[in-house]
């Protein structure tokens, strides 16, 4: 049970978590901060938050859980903002898809407090944005991701994962770096492919037929180049080492792929194809009723 | 209304079609013909087909319609077998991913019968295969495209129309060449990238991990590598112009993409980011949903 929550930035990621806890009465009062007056506004016309506050000071005061739910960009002025404020019994979090570098920041703003934060990354979300598209269901089966440190307060870890767990996760834990080279893998450098796709495929002059002819295969490549732009230049650029050597090694994977196609290699293609297929169809999980 | 339709490959789409003219009462006598017995005998069974030929020229033998539905690689021999066996009257239409190709397998084998024969493509599938995953609901509020050429007879032309118009679909036309060239953007590319990622991912040390963290981003962008590998061999083989024209522009997007990277170059990603999102958001349609 959360006596006060204190949610940073009332995005999909935050709102839901508010609004997952409040369903299941796991929390108390809810007060959300965010830049935006109007999706303040909004969240608390939906009862995602119970009241708003105008400084991240104010919004921390006597909170015993604080989630931080903004882009991975702006989480350092956020934990400089907060770290005066919180109370020697406040537990700081995080949702950002990146941990490297938001435990940097922790280190470098909180002090003697960074032994109450505890890295997280819950791996949910849809491309949508903002308040209205918080949902309580949003966890559910979901894996969350918790990369403590050495000095992390094993307490302070192991209230944050119950959290979780109580609006439905699964909670696994593991060293950051390890998180964001897997990461960068299985959704980093697929979005940054589907935006280079979408953005290529709309600058070409067939583009209204090639739109037009989209099937479902392509709606579903595609879907990921709907997400917010500026979280995940955020995302990008946080994790550019890892999501950069893996799209290099991705070039030279494209690069066997033409030359396949250029000598019609169709043994080449079948058998790559083939191994994708068995990948693929191992990954069905309850989370997405596949 | 069809008397007698011969679907030659009973698979997803031949199969569904199959259901959705028997559902709407559209069809008398529906004859399959295809390679696997097993496939054939569950297509029976699960009323898909009434009964199947051991030959294509019995199965087309009196037909009024005549659906090829075999990957794209096979669709010459189909033509092959069936020209001899084809009465005055019948139809040919087909469903392949690619038309250039087909049109000049058509135009090589059928000789006089070539003004029956009309290329065609419905944009619909899903990443599973045979009988078993036919559904009659598969073509509805889907595009089919058409491709006669100008010896095509306009009424042979209109009877396939009117056909896919019965089972739901929306039907336009064009020419074979803008075909394969902006299927290849929508369709073709696509799955050649995803096949490449997840036969990619998978060889990684990480693959595990990597896999247990995907996220519903990852499982929508990587569901079509879960698609029929000799299907997507021959659609690449035979489009392999136009495929490998834009797969050469994609390259040379990701070459910007990952100096963007390395120079950590905020705006480029957030500007080529926010294109793709507002081109993806402008994907709106009845068909899916969204």
């Amino acid at each position: 049970m959360i006596d006060k929550l204190a949610i940073i930035g009332v995005g999909l990621m935050g709102g839901s978590l508010a609004r997952a806890l409040r369903e299941r009465d796991q929390v108390g009062e809810i007060v959300g901060y965010g830049r935006g007056i109007a999706n303040l506004d909004e969240a608390i016309e939906l009862a995602v938050i119970d009241h708003a506050e105008i400084s991240i000071a104010a919004a921390v005061e006597a909170a015993d859980m604080v989630v931080v739910a903004v882009p991975v960009g702006s989480t350092r002025e956020v934990l400089e903002a907060l770290a005066p404020a919180i109370g020697p019994d406040t537990i700081v979090t995080d949702v950002g898809s990146v941990k490297q570098t938001v435990v940097e920041a922790a280190r470098a703003t909180l002090g003697p407090r960074f032994t109450s934060f505890v890295p997280g990354h819950p791996i949910a979300g849809t491309e949508q944005s903002g308040a209205r598209a918080a949902r309580g269901d949003l966890y559910e089966s979901r894996r969350v991701v918790l990369t403590p440190e050495p000095e992390t307060d094993p307490a302070a870890t192991e209230r944050v994962a119950a959290m979780w767990r109580a609006v439905g996760a699964e909670v696994v834990a593991m060293p950051a770096a390890d998180h964001d080279r897997v990461l960068a893998a299985s959704s980093h450098l697929p979005h940054a492919l589907a935006y280079a796709l979408v953005d290529m495929l709309v600058r070409l002059d067939d583009h209204r037929a090639i739109f037009d002819c989209a099937g479902g295969g392509f709606r579903d490549f595609t879907r990921i180049a709907a997400s917010d732009p500026v979280m995940w230049r955020d995302i990008c650029l946080a994790n550019r080492e890892p999501l950069l050597a893996l799209l290099e090694q991705y070039q030279e994977n494209l690069r066997l792929l033409a030359e396949a196609l250029e000598r019609a290699d169709g043994d080449w293609l079948r058998e790559t194809f083939g191994r994708a297929k068995r990948a693929r169809e191992g990954l069905h999980g309850p989370s997405d009723g596949e």
